[in-house]
């Protein structure tokens, strides 16, 4: 029989790999808390009433469908099936789907359940979601999402806090990172200095390889796209942008004095970085213009953040989007949020060798089991440590010692407890640390002293 | 536009539902891992391949079956799409399916990875798991199961230890339970003794009956279901079956005298039951024939858990189940679990009003927003109590204190803290308790002090 497997782009997660990704979750969880963020679930299926149009053309595609339970063909006449027009008929065979993302499903929910809210709702989310792209490195079909929103305020408090909390999070995973920020307005205000509101992206793109190409290729590259020769004279302060924060701010200030919605952008700027002085942050953040993520949906500040160590792309990202759900009817509401990358999270910690022993929260201590009687006396002893909070377990069954030890270092438990004749008649059980391979005869209480501490 | 909605016999879980969720799941997380049981995850979706045919027929429709991405009509010619037979097209259409429950997908894992699992292998898993069941009251087409099992070992004192961590979770919940034993031999070797193989099922139906309508009717009703009068003679000392466990398999021992099968279950109950005297259960563990759940897998010791002072069926259960892995190519491993029912056990907790207030874990402090002066203030004070573990917020927008004070309600939070002009004069908020409604003057180190406490 052929071995079992699981689908492309989905994995199985062993207790190890459990274990890290459980402590990388508990950490973003607990800062969320600590904000006074509320966790809410959704479920895996959604409508396709609620999934389908929110994503373009291209995510429509990527999404899971459900087949519908029953007999789902009967309703669909001979010409439609022979016309094999398998994304209309998916819309007939089908009316759920899974989950693409988590915003998609708190905007539904909010609107769902708005009597029951209480604005503004700030509101955490941790779960998977699926989407049919072709499987690579470092990209999944089944994946989690660690999402923290803020929706019915328009307060720049939110954005304050929010990028304290990416701060926080990676101060506790001890990852330096830069955190990255922008402001949709701003980059508005550049395209209509400019007067050319629908050539942004070609405009962060040029930008963002100047580092890489010099002044001179950037404006090429400009003039290549179609930007006018008076147009990249305006820019030129912007794309030389350099200084602290204050100083950039001050350059694009001048840059944007005709346009009103670029000077919004640049006093919301000023006002979240200015009172993030106040707030210790442990990592720097930084204004930078070619920072354009997300440009279809974000209508105020634009975050993303990088790990300054180890090279792997963005970890967290997020914005403001205006009207977050008027696609389901309730217009008018403004929302902020941040998305954590816990799968490439899991690869940094990893690679900087930054778990915690801690986070391996596997068994502290195995009783070796050498026969029913002697099990029997092991037995109350296991029980008192586990009242005293030991992961504790006996080996099942009573077999080769060789093969319990070999269980033990396979599962890396630090203390093995072993209880034989002479041991029971002294009411003591030798206790073996595997790491030095010291052993000692104890009582049951000295026992629990030594493997807590 | 109409309120967007949800599949139907699905839920959303709103912050307060999440945190009771919580509650019970890192309850029985922590038991698990005192015993030793390491969290593993696998995928929502398995390959159809895997699902089919491990459930019944009846299972097999209810899998919730995800349609092939890409052009997946192409293949299929016209004379089978004209046959509409949607349980074969759908095998045609999709190759994944969604988990239905987490025992099959463990024994998947089992044998996909078994070069790198130690034996025994005791594991436990918390997903949601899926059914196309038609929904009803208690009944959900999403819903998660809470699984510990061993595997690779025959040794009873799994069974031990599963019964002993039924009783440690439910004594933390504070629920009240009575737990069930019996043992698929017994009843093996009652059915040889009365020679009545396949009719084990009509017998354990109709000797549960016997509190209700007295022995005679019982007697009675096993003459319908065509049970010898020379059987039912031999039944007589086990439908009257009373007393202490120990005397109950004392008169089965004699009942079986004949059967090995029969004698090897008495013998396997009597470890059982005799380990735990040793082991200071907090429920009682009784010993009831009539328990014959699972009786199509389960091969040794069979449980389940109810609630004595809250009427809603079972809460758990589990058993003794060979060859797990068989059906996947590897044979020989034997394996025993329990499965806790999640969504029973939040009915019983809120009917009893057992939660922990600590359950809810919301919001600790809130500060009110008079403005960006005032907030400014604020800011420094609110990491000082994030960085005392406090949950603290600011209400994000300088709006009228009526609707700050209506959030702060909303979300029970028990402390908000003021400061306008006169409190920033003097260095100083003001904290309210929200429950007798005292106002003190504080410094922010005695706000954290009292907030703490």
């Amino acid at each position: 029989m052929a071995k079992p497997s699981i689908p492309k782009g989905t994995r199985d997660f062993s207790p190890v790999e459990m274990a890290k990704r459980n402590y990388i979750f508990d950490t973003i969880r607990s800062v969320y808390a600590l904000y006074g963020f509320q966790q809410i679930e959704t479920p895996a299926m959604e409508t396709l009433q609620t999934l389908m149009g929110k994503y373009g053309e291209e995510g429509d595609k990527l999404l899971f469908k459900v087949l519908n339970s029953g007999d789902c063909l009967a309703k669909i006449d001979d010409e439609e099936l022979l016309g094999r027009n398998s994304l209309h008929l998916a819309s007939k065979l089908c009316e759920k789907g899974l989950r693409y993302d988590l915003t998609v499903p708190f905007a539904r929910y909010v609107v769902q359940h708005r009597e029951d809210i209480q604005l503004p709702f700030k509101r955490y989310q941790i779960q998977p979601v699926w989407r049919a792209d072709r499987p690579q490195k470092g990209r999944y079909r089944e994946f989690y999402q660690c999402d923290a929103d803020v929706v019915g305020s328009d307060s720049l408090l939110n954005e304050v806090e929010l990028m304290q909390i990416v701060d926080t999070v990676f101060t506790k995973f001890g990852i330096r990172v830069a955190i990255k920020i922008n402001n949709r307005k701003i980059l508005t205000g550049i395209a209509e200095v400019i007067g050319e509101a629908e050539k942004i992206v070609d405009i962060t793109v040029a930008i963002d390889k100047l580092d890489k190409i010099g002044i001179d290729n950037v404006n090429e590259e400009l003039r290549r796209v179609g930007i006018s020769e008076e147009a990249i004279e305006k820019l030129q302060p912007i794309i030389a942008l350099v200084g602290t924060n204050d100083e950039k701010l001050a350059t694009i200030a001048d840059v944007l004095a005709g346009s009103e919605v670029g000077l919004k952008g640049v006093e919301e700027t000023r006002f979240i970085l200015d009172t993030l002085k106040t707030c210790g942050l442990h990592n720097q953040i930084d204004l930078d213009l070619t920072l354009a993520r997300g440009l279809n949906y974000y209508t105020g500040a634009i975050f993303e953040v990088k790990s300054l160590d180890y090279a792997i792309g963005s970890i967290t990202g997020g914005g403001r989007y205006d009207n977050l759900t008027g696609i389901f009817g309730l217009p008018g509401l403004s929302g902020v949020g941040i998305s954590f990358g816990a799968d490439r999270i899991y690869d940094v910690l990893g690679g900087l060798n930054l778990y915690p022993k801690e986070a391996v929260n596997g068994t502290q201590l195995l009783f070796i089991n050498f026969g029913e009687k002697e099990s029997a006396y092991c037995l109350p002893v296991l029980r008192q440590c586990r009242e005293a909070g030991i992961r504790t377990e006996i080996y099942p069954d009573s077999v080769k010692m060789k093969k319990q030890m070999a269980y033990a270092n396979a599962k890396q438990v630090p203390f093995v407890a072993l209880a034989g004749e002479s041991e029971i008649a002294e009411c003591k059980l030798t206790l073996k640390n595997m790491t030095t391979g010291e052993q000692t005869l104890v009582t049951p209480e000295e026992l629990i002293t030594i493997v807590k501490a």
